[in-house]
């Protein structure tokens, strides 16, 4: 192999990582590998149906030139409407301007470290964490320290004694989260706020899963009783619409929104205009609603199969909590072991999954593993 | 108004300045305004009936599905091959996978900053220069030098003096350049070459408007000749497919590009999956290169009533230089002044232009204006 040229890169890229779940990912496509290892929504539950004709009548109306043409940062009016109509707090609580429609819910971290993090920040994440926020903040070159949690989420006197440190960020995924599963229950979520009372820690809840509930709704965001002025609110239309639109959104107090809009100026001036068209009619579809609800029985029948073949096949081997929604089932190697060099058995087996310990501190949570059900069990739900 | 709480901001909120130009745009959508201060292509000049059918046709086929699924960080493998193909350089240049789809050639910028800039590097640009490249660079906090130009671009000897204290970027847009229109002749794309044989610096060549020629089409990338290792070339389909969609490229050298690709992961995961597919599709399509055409035809006809209007009307107060493509016309006060307070009065009469002192380093560029003819002038060539 030819060496590479030097370049003059920047300090932060000596953070860049690849996630090796997506080098697993690359194997999995394999058509002989049976794959529990996917983080993708199921493309046979998306509204393609709906967004077709909702496409078509779109772009062939007057309004179709402006659904191509550049737009505001902030994003698309009517759809900024929508977002704080279905947010999961009452209106007008972090002020009703503070609305940016982002690229995902991937670009909101994007633009926050942006805003938040120098070189050695220290920024507090749960145990296990998501992959793609932790990608963000090592690239940002912040100090991330992993707190411990249980089966109900963060524990709350862990939470106490790190926020005596001053930490700058808190980045929270209190419901359904990807890898674990865990969603808070409603106590947990009260003694969260109340180990935060007081710390002035910016909190940043990161809630793409809610929507994707099996047994109950659940309770509402850890943010909705914290300081308003010290809370950020993510959300995304990947889970409930479909991922390649890249439509997320960002609600928080207008000093920080009017800045993630400039950062975002700088950084990509604005998410595609046709998208969050789209988006917009979706959401206004009389069959939205009802779409929902069949993704939710749809998954949910998805967990039961998993779970039942599991118990029925592996109970003793492994261990795992019930995951009240979302897409992920987390599981604990039960005698101790290592996932990653399971993997590699596995695979050779034709059976690929996600070793856990990318979604910890280096070294840790070896043992761990991600499933995501694969297979259509039901009749599918018809789409809007 | 209430006093803003305090945020541990980021050293980087320092340099985080809105666009004085959005500002002016927000007052000319007033309709008693007429505007020369848009940037906007011209809506009515979009493939909007071709890209019906496309979106129809495909949402409407089997690959529905995966245009609105997650997919690859670089780009949709077609839409890459076309970019390859359609680029003005031999094949390989390169190395044929070192391309990576972007949310816009803003993005590409973006990329490049947090992979090559700590606070204080120095970055090289035009004067003028594009104003969301001087928004990155200073984001992150780099120091920005404006180097002398003439009527055929960067002043070779300027440039080569520069080249001694070793800066990290050169940012060049020498074909139809937003603001001044400057298209560099050949000639002197071939002094910058030499200027810059052996100086080590990486080039970032932002082309967005290479297609929107008028008289001549323009002379082959800069980076051509120059050292493919130290060599980063930017496009866009904003200007002659629609904006909206959100799509650039990048090409460059592997290693480069390869650290692009992971530093996007981090930042949206991946530019819309939507917008990608359609634009593949419009691409192959047909009547596309008949659609540039039809474009050029208009902007030229737009271009020449601007100008015959400012030879009518303003001779001997305003000085120009014809552009030979792009969308603006760039303009110099006569007898010297303040364009931004000659905006005042013109607004009080209904006018807009946008003054040219954004596009300077601090204080300079007061007698500059940038025009934008607006208003069409044929018949609108047939879309594809």
């Amino acid at each position: 192999m030819p060496t590479e040229p030097e370049y003059p890169w920047s300090a932060r890229v000596d953070s860049l990582r690849s996630s090796a779940i997506r080098e697993i990912l690359r194997v999995t496509t394999r058509p002989d590998v049976i794959s529990l290892a996917g983080g993708l929504p199921a493309p046979e539950l998306f509204p393609t149906e709906a967004l077709a004709s909702l496409a078509s009548e779109l772009l062939s109306s007057p309004r179709g030139p402006a659904a191509l043409q550049y737009a505001e940062t902030e994003g698309h009016e009517p759809l900024r409407e929508a977002i704080l109509r279905r947010a999961p707090f009452p209106a007008g609580r972090f002020g009703l301007d503070a609305t940016l429609v982002t690229q995902g819910s991937q670009q909101g971290l994007d633009l926050l470290a942006k805003l938040f993090l120098d070189p050695g920040d220290e920024v507090l994440v749960e145990t296990p964490a998501y992959v793609g926020a932790l990608q963000v903040f090592r690239f940002f070159r912040a100090k991330v320290t992993f707190l411990p949690c249980d089966g109900e989420g963060l524990r709350p006197e862990a939470l106490a004694e790190a926020l005596r440190r001053r930490p700058k960020l808190l980045y929270l995924t209190p419901t359904f989260q990807n890898p674990s599963g865990v969603c808070y229950p409603e106590r947990r979520r009260a003694e969260v706020r109340e180990a935060l009372r007081g710390s002035g820690v910016l909190v940043l809840e990161d809630d793409p899963y809610r929507d994707i509930w099996f047994d109950a709704p659940p309770p509402a965001p850890v943010v909705i009783g914290h300081d308003p002025v010290r809370s950020v609110y993510l959300g995304s239309f990947s889970k409930t619409a479909v991922p390649g639109l890249r439509i997320g959104f960002l609600l928080g107090p207008p000093a920080v929104v009017r800045r993630c809009v400039l950062a975002k100026q700088a950084t990509d001036l604005q998410t595609n205009t046709l998208g969050q068209h789209l988006l917009t009619a979706l959401l206004a579809h009389a069959g939205f609603a009802r779409h929902v609800e069949g993704l939710r029985a749809e998954y949910r029948a998805r967990r039961d199969a998993l779970e039942a073949a599991l118990a029925a096949r592996l109970a003793g081997r492994l261990s795992w909590q019930r995951p009240g929604g979302g897409m992920f089932l987390w599981a604990r190697l039960a005698g101790g072991g290592d996932a990653a060099r399971l993997l590699e058995h596995a695979l050779a087996e034709g059976l690929a999954f996600v070793p856990g310990g990318e979604f910890h501190a280096e070294g840790e949570g070896r043992d761990t593993l991600r499933l995501r059900p694969f297979a259509a069990t039901t009749a599918l739900p018809r789409a809007p």
